[in-house]
């Protein structure tokens, strides 16, 4: 299988079966995590770390694996999230290919990749995996929980799950509940896998893969993770030179489209199609506010079931950021978080950052991501 | 073929042959057109309408069709647009499939659709052959040029053409030169199209379609027509009833989803791919900063080059109009169109709307968008 598993990955076995909050249960499943630091005698100096869609666990480079992790510049040493003070643990999401349990692992009954037969997948059974891997590593209560796009979603049902489970809460980029604009757009990317004859109602391999569905699927997750504005900055109107551009009829010729051929290229190969669908569906469905009715009326079309349901979420100490150019998870989404969890009694702050790089500022935007984290958990008792 | 073409729709045969800016030329060419109101003996009261992609020339009811038009709301006795003061004079985009000459129209040399061996298409031909259009009826002077999205950047290069053609000119979303974020989405829009194996390199027929690759590009369309924001208040998280929803693997389910499907199932079959195609690209190509090459310098990465073109326009008055929600063609380029305007002596106001529906606001937001433009109009001498 299409499976990148960083080397000094470590395994956490779930409960077996593992039930799934739509129906279903998991046989012999496993979450793949990391740690960084040690963790106190107390068990309270823990961080845990729930990423975005596609991240594996290797956060930052650690004693199991030297190679710089996808948020190296976050997390260590002397660095914002330091793990000189802290005992940083990151998991896998359940449902990823790199390393978690997911549609790409084999089905203990059949000894095939799940594929379309993994059951369905929510971000509450995410959520569910991780408190497993936190309570078994000794953790009493956790210092911190950081969650990034998916993984603030995560984090927020981690939080309603077990309220208390966190004294402090960082959110970035995530949300309480998906819009449609994001669903409209994760939608089209999941069309574009399923038009490729190749993907084959999830029956693919190496040999006959949709590789066509992932690029396109990719390019459209590139062009919302990022913005305009940053976009005008660094491409312009930059045409490719004459060597490098496409003599297909309509093939590529500006900078930014090359830019995003190559994203693509890298990482169609790299995750796993049904992976990317399971997970990409788990975001559209979740919305905090199905736990808080029948009070707050009809949530479905307002916020506020989901703003009832951040109140119990037994935080001390909260800090939601958010970057004015995300169209993918748009302000306004980090401010409610904010909103909510301070008419919980938490002390909430939310901090819009002027990043031009849209939702994904948090893994490249160290100057201004860096200082907020730093300036939080600093300021963490 | 696949053209859906108004009835009533007039026609102009262009100069043949017509050469075409990139190279190539078009023999018995045409543009269709409609018209409404009178032209003043002086010929002193036109006004022309330059469209988006997709638009026909029935822009309202008139006399030679009844149908309510895609502006119907802007234009027409009384409205804001008022046929009983101005002669208005609605052009189909060369390229197009709704009546003038594109690639679905038959290449005289062989008597099959041009398909890929039209030539390449700029947003400069489409405003030449619109200059054909006017000195053919008569017009001295045109009242006022008007140019939507598409359009707008066909009048500016009509006026860049022409300076002085326009006395005063109304620029609704739209830009001076395409940014990467836009080139990025349309680059994307039409890869949806050529991965589909019905396109067959532009040589399809009903029977064999490029139905699926239509349909993600419009979708991808409509999603970037509009904004998260309209959206949210619009769809929510409302799901189909059970008896709507699909029961494909991954099939639709929210709203927003058979919003999309059905929009883009309209859209499919009533534009012809390879004219899709041609006019996309022709965006991407426009920049009118490569017209005041050497004294601008580097305009591929700045705005310098298309505001100094923008000085020479001949216009006494202008009004560009933009949408703080719009992310095809951002705010930011209505204000520099403004700018530049003003930088060559025409009174040019920029005017900033709040409407929360994206780039198609124009078709739909006529609460702003009708008192704006009313006004102008009215303030012309």
């Amino acid at each position: 299988m299409t499976e990148f598993i960083p080397p000094g990955t470590r395994y956490f076995d779930l409960p077996s079966p593992f039930p799934m909050k739509r129906g279903g249960e998991l046989h012999g499943a496993r979450v793949a995590y990391e740690t960084w630091g040690t963790l106190s005698a107390d068990g309270d100096n823990a961080i845990l770390i729930l990423t975005g869609l596609s991240p594996d666990a290797h956060a930052a480079s650690n004693d199991g694996n030297p190679e710089p992790g996808w948020w190296e510049a976050m997390l260590g040493p002397g660095k914002p999230i330091d793990t000189d003070r802290w005992f940083v643990v990151c998991v896998n999401a359940l449902g990823s290919c790199k390393g978690s349990t997911g549609p790409a692992s084999p089905d203990p009954g059949t000894g095939r990749p799940y594929a379309l037969d993994f059951p369905a997948l929510s971000i509450e059974d995410g959520a569910r995996a991780a408190a497993h891997v936190v309570d078994a590593l000794g953790i009493r209560r956790l210092a911190c929980l950081v969650g990034n796009s998916m993984g603030g979603m995560t984090a927020l049902a981690l939080l309603w799950q077990r309220p208390g489970i966190a004294r402090a809460h960082v959110n970035i980029s995530g949300a309480a509940r998906a819009l449609p604009f994001s669903i409209a757009i994760r939608s089209l990317q999941r069309e574009a896998i399923r038009l490729d004859p190749e993907w084959n109602g999830g029956r693919y391999d190496d040999a006959h893969y949709p590789e066509s569905g992932m690029r396109m699927a990719r390019k459209l997750g590139v062009i919302t993770y990022r913005s305009a504005l940053e976009w005008d900055g660094r491409f312009g109107r930059v045409r490719l030179d004459s060597d490098r551009a496409d003599d297909e009829p309509f093939g590529l010729e500006f900078e930014v489209e090359s830019y995003l051929e190559a994203h693509a290229r890298r990482f169609v190969r790299r995750f796993d199609p049904n992976s990317y669908m399971f997970m990409s569906r788990s975001m559209d469905w979740f919305d905090l506010g199905d736990y808080c009715s029948p009070h707050c009326g009809d949530h479905d079309t307002d916020a506020h079931g989901a703003l009832a349901a951040l109140g119990r979420s037994g935080l001390e100490k909260a800090l939601a950021i958010g970057v004015h150019t995300d169209i993918l998870f748009p302000l306004q989404q980090q401010e409610e978080i904010a909103e909510g969890l301070r008419a919980g009694g938490c002390d909430a702050t939310f901090l819009p950052l002027p990043s031009p790089q849209g939702h994904d500022a948090f893994l490249v935007d160290f100057e201004r991501f860096g200082p907020a984290v730093r300036g939080f958990l600093d300021g963490l008792g």
